[in-house]
């Protein structure tokens, strides 16, 4: 089967990303969202993310040009959905939207299309049924797409396996290394991996075992990583690492879910605020004597 | 206080290791152990690594010579401990033998020598007492000396705060990065951050949520880290895997302990056996094309 035009359902960070590396890839781009605004700040952010991409010579000017014109935007669904191939959908992380969404596609999307979600935190099987074709469904889960290249290929039990190779081979032309996960679970594979991880240095600050440059040492010493897990939570974001931690039920997860509520609470929310467990834009772990 | 005397108790792997370097970083070295054969065999280990430390350009040939000059093998330990400023002990893990070693250590050293302890696995409360200066008393563990070059300090609640210092100073002599552990806890930090990380690799993996090589990928790729888990676990050796791994009581754990158990049965140990979760010596995830 060929893929030529993709489909982009919800505009925000993820869909635009996504919709933008399927265009330099070569593939027409329909992107829909309900909202105008949406719609404008995807078409101004993929601006910007050309010239970034162009200055740091991942692509060439001519290039980027051409990307952009191939990508189309509309508030009608109807009309995103005519010729698509495949559909790439990053709408709200809420079951009910989801479900929604889904419906109207199923309804809407030519016979042979493919279906994926980007979600997160979310099941393929939810929406499967819903879509009214559960064999040509399945998580298709981008990171961020331009420096994290992982995207995560989740079946649930229904999806028919040709579609699984369809997807790896996307995948790879969208510059990205597929990661298969065998069957439905609850996180991805690198999520499942992060998660653990940044539990265990949770546990080492709120028992008060160590510090925090001494747990992000140890591992960047020994691992040669450009950062330990207290730098890598300032990228992700003490909002965000918060929000997943809040949710985990074991006492020691608790403890560091309120450590880190007392930073957001200070408005020390990483990188972007420029103050986390660190201070931006020179944190001490990029200093050149910092595993020392 | 200076130190220009090291005692190194037990001429193991990391004794042999520990030594070498402290004598390339200028000290005077006494290597003790009780048997004879193990002293050769840490003599004729010293000379291969300075050989490979030569030929890899981390030192030139002149100060292997000087260095292996300042070396002293001996099976008596009263001879051993007489100038040792600082002691590093690497015995067996056997609590009786570490007791009993440190008894007769304590009765024998000079008034001012620093005590530290190498174990990996034990806390140094447990021979402080017995060691007759509990005030002098530390944890003092490296990792592998010359690739990974950790050094934990853990003090035990009765060390004393300029012990703390001294070996934060020596750390840094013997080229490691010292990491401070701020009190006594089963477990040093970059081992509590790789088990729990490797535990979510297993789980994974005997959850039949993903193939070895998927889940390596997806750290390798979004970290830019040269293995995944299951590459450093064949590098660890799966027969010392087994045993960490076998010691945890949750399910999960002791499903990936009865998965790394067949491996070992088969004589699958990782790297030093030739085959693990790879085969060597030219692994797959070393491949140019793995992450693709």
């Amino acid at each position: 089967m060929n893929i030529n035009t993709i489909g982009i359902i919800g505009a925000g960070n993820l869909g635009t990303r996504i919709g933008l590396q399927a265009a330099i890839s070569g593939y027409q781009v329909n992107v829909y969202d309900i909202h105008e605004k949406s719609l404008n700040r995807s078409q101004s952010s993929m601006k910007k993310l050309v010239d970034h991409l162009t200055r740091s010579k991942q692509i060439v000017e001519e290039e980027g040009i051409q990307a952009l014109g191939r990508i189309f935007f509309s508030q009608n669904l109807k009309e995103t959905l005519q010729n698509v191939d495949l559909i790439s959908e990053s709408v709200t992380e809420d079951p009910d939207i989801k479900t929604k969404v889904w419906k109207e596609i199923g309804e809407n999307a030519p016979m042979h299309t493919i279906f994926t979600t980007n979600t997160s935190y979310l099941l393929p099987s939810q929406f499967a049924q819903v879509s009214g074709r559960p064999e040509k469904f399945c998580a298709f889960h981008f990171h961020d797409v331009f420096y994290s290249r992982v995207v995560d290929i989740m079946p649930h039990a229904g999806t028919s396996t040709e579609i699984i190779g369809i997807l790896e081979d996307l995948g790879r032309k969208l510059n990205q290394v597929p990661i298969l996960i065998k069957k439905e679970n609850s996180g991805y594979i690198f999520n499942t991996l992060l998660i653990a991880w940044i539990d265990a240095a949770g546990r080492l600050l709120t028992g008060e075992i160590a510090e925090v440059e001494a747990i992000d040492k140890s591992w960047m010493v020994n691992f040669g990583m450009s950062a330990g897990p207290f730098g890598i939570l300032d990228n992700v974001g003490l909002d965000t690492a918060w929000h997943i931690t809040t949710a985990r039920r074991n006492p020691a997860s608790r403890a560091f879910a309120a450590l880190l509520k007392t930073y957001v609470d200070e408005g020390k929310l990483g990188t972007k605020s420029g103050e986390g467990f660190y201070t931006y834009p020179n944190p001490r772990y990029k200093h050149e004597d910092f595993l020392k």
